[in-house]
């Protein structure tokens, strides 16, 4: 190679990008402290599997797994509008709902425009906000860690955003905004203000509470099979939307991006509405476990609609330092990044003997924090 | 909702891309014919499947769908650089090449900025260049159906685009060029310009006929494991960059975006070399034979470097009534879009059973076809 070659660079806008990970896996945390396999409570993934049904089908045509799946993604989708009451046009799959933040940052805001969200709710949107060069503005939580809906509501009208990011029920914060607040929100922005709302965890929340299954020209949602249907793995998700907006995500969506095995498992999971009941109990019995637990510690715990819960700790730092001691201890957690709740460590519902390994090591690397603290 | 209420829109950069479809799947092919299922023979799907090796350790995963992947990709990029004789850091894995497109072009191709490529060449290339909102330049197949490449040259020293697109193996021409000429190719490009390699198909081409694993920052090579690994349904590939390229990948790219059994089963399907020679035997029998097939119909054929061979049927209408008439019996295959090779039809290598299959009802639609053919 020539010396004097000017080679190729990305453009200006993407140099401007930071580098930023959105989350470090459970898998580098393991290789970074030496051992094979952590007891995972960080990533809210579910504690109690896929369907077995589901399982059964992907087992099946694993032997097919030469074949690309349906890029326009029919039986799914048939599915889908079924289960929302909507038509299979309203109904967008994509690879996880990270596939559709990045989607929707890309369809409706241009470089330099403004997003709006939560400070601390779901990392990965920032990351596609600022990957596309758009302009991020954030609300603080509530005193009490709560995505605070009239503060939004307040900050869409003054600075018209393009999108309004709302996760309900949130992560990390774990708490849930009634239908009618939900509905007053999207009610009360401005023109041409997208809300895009956010629901990975509805499925544990009964569907009476949710915002109705109607379809609007002012909201695209999102769901997905990573949570309560425990296809994390499997990378799928949908987008619920017009039909218009759902023509433009074909316009520009990786048409031959879902693994077909996906798609089988998702159907079936789907499905298979005994097994998701089942697990929707059995979070909701693991998160009152968590409950008990924090008053037997003494830590405060913020009540869930979704697959884990936070316990304050006590600051930044000390809650920082409880995330290290756990997983020293072989125990991977997460923790809020943004105030008021920074000083809580959030944990995925375990099952029963996951929790039962979890509390010793909890109470241990509590103590071994509270060890360290200025005396 | 208001009636006065200005709904969200697109970006009008977004609003301006045009509604295209890469390829309609044979599953859409099947609902509009009324079949259950068609053969295949259109996608170049491995019909010789994956290695049992790898079906048994996704066969033992599958429980563990309700973790996400690695989003380091650490296993397999740990592999491919060993097979690479390169560092992990230039290795990156994402959901397919039709990712890495998209990835590479919102990367290095401002909108409105210049990308060259082959005219008919692989189809999602381009659509990504319009969805990102850039110019695409091409250059037209020599008279043989051959890639172009001097052509390319002189069109990149006289446009300077950001990219340069080159498939090779190309598809659907199923030709290849010679080391020296790609390398003749890269040498030639003006300051700036990135050679893009998509070596989709370049595991049936035998390795020292390819251009060599030095890493080149002018360079990024795209591989895959839905060709010869028989893994498309997995979503599964890599690029080989720079680690400065690489790390630009990370800012921008899902990082959860890749299917954790399909890491799992990549890795295993990489490490059985038995399989993989055994697939290339296989599917060079099948080329020969289509070749003998096109000379007893006396259709002209190209000769292929990858699992698929291009027939020469007549006029681009004939070629397309062709593959209408095969459809009408049950099979898919596709047709490349542009001259001078838009008068053939691309036929995946089938299995001894699906070549035996497909031979009879090939000559049936070409009756059918010159049947309706003007005196």
């Amino acid at each position: 190679m020539s010396e004097h070659r000017a080679i190729p660079e990305p453009t200006p806008q993407i140099q401007a990008v930071p580098a930023t990970v959105p989350f470090v896996g459970p898998e580098a945390l393991a290789r970074r402290t030496g051992r094979r396999e952590l007891l995972r409570l960080g990533a809210n993934e579910s504690a109690f599997g896929t369907s077995p049904k589901a399982l059964a089908r992907m087992r099946e045509e694993l032997v097919r797994s030469s074949w690309y799946g349906d890029p326009e993604n029919h039986d799914l989708r048939e599915a889908l509008a079924r289960r929302h009451r909507c038509a299979p046009e309203n109904v967008t799959v994509g690879a996880g709902i990270d596939d559709f933040l990045g989607l929707v940052v890309r369809t409706f805001i241009a470089p330099g425009e403004i997003a709006l969200a939560t400070s601390g709710s779901y990392p990965t949107f920032v990351f596609h906000v600022k990957a596309y060069g758009c302009r991020l503005e954030t609300v603080p939580y509530d005193r009490s860690g709560r995505v605070d809906l009239d503060a939004l509501a307040n900050a869409a009208r003054r600075l018209r955003p393009r999108v309004l990011y709302l996760a309900n029920p949130d992560n990390p914060s774990g708490t849930f905004a009634a239908k009618a607040q939900v509905a007053a929100l999207r009610d009360a922005l401005p023109d041409r203000t997208l809300l895009l709302l956010d629901e990975a965890y509805a499925d544990f929340v009964p569907r009476d509470e949710l915002l109705d299954d109607e379809i609007d020209p002012r909201v695209v949602r999102l769901r997905t099979f990573s949570k309560a249907y425990g296809l994390a793995g499997a990378r799928i998700a949908y987008a619920l939307s017009t039909s218009e907006i759902a023509a433009t995500f074909d316009k520009i969506r990786h048409h031959y991006g879902v693994n077909r095995n996906a798609q089988i498992g998702a159907l079936a999971a789907l499905e298979d509405r005994e097994f998701i009941a089942g697990v929707v109990r059995a979070v909701a019995e693991g998160r009152e476990d968590y409950y008990r637990l924090g008053r037997r510690l003494g830590l405060r715990t913020i009540p869930s609609a979704t697959n884990f819960v936070c316990f304050e700790i006590g600051t930044r730092a000390q809650a920082e330092a409880l995330v290290e001691e756990l997983l020293r201890l072989g125990v991977f957690i997460r923790k809020p990044g943004a105030p008021p709740i920074d000083g809580f460590v959030r944990v995925t519902v375990g099952t029963p003997e996951q929790r039962a390994a979890f509390e010793p090591l909890f109470a241990e690397a509590l103590e071994r924090v509270a060890a360290k603290a200025p005396a």
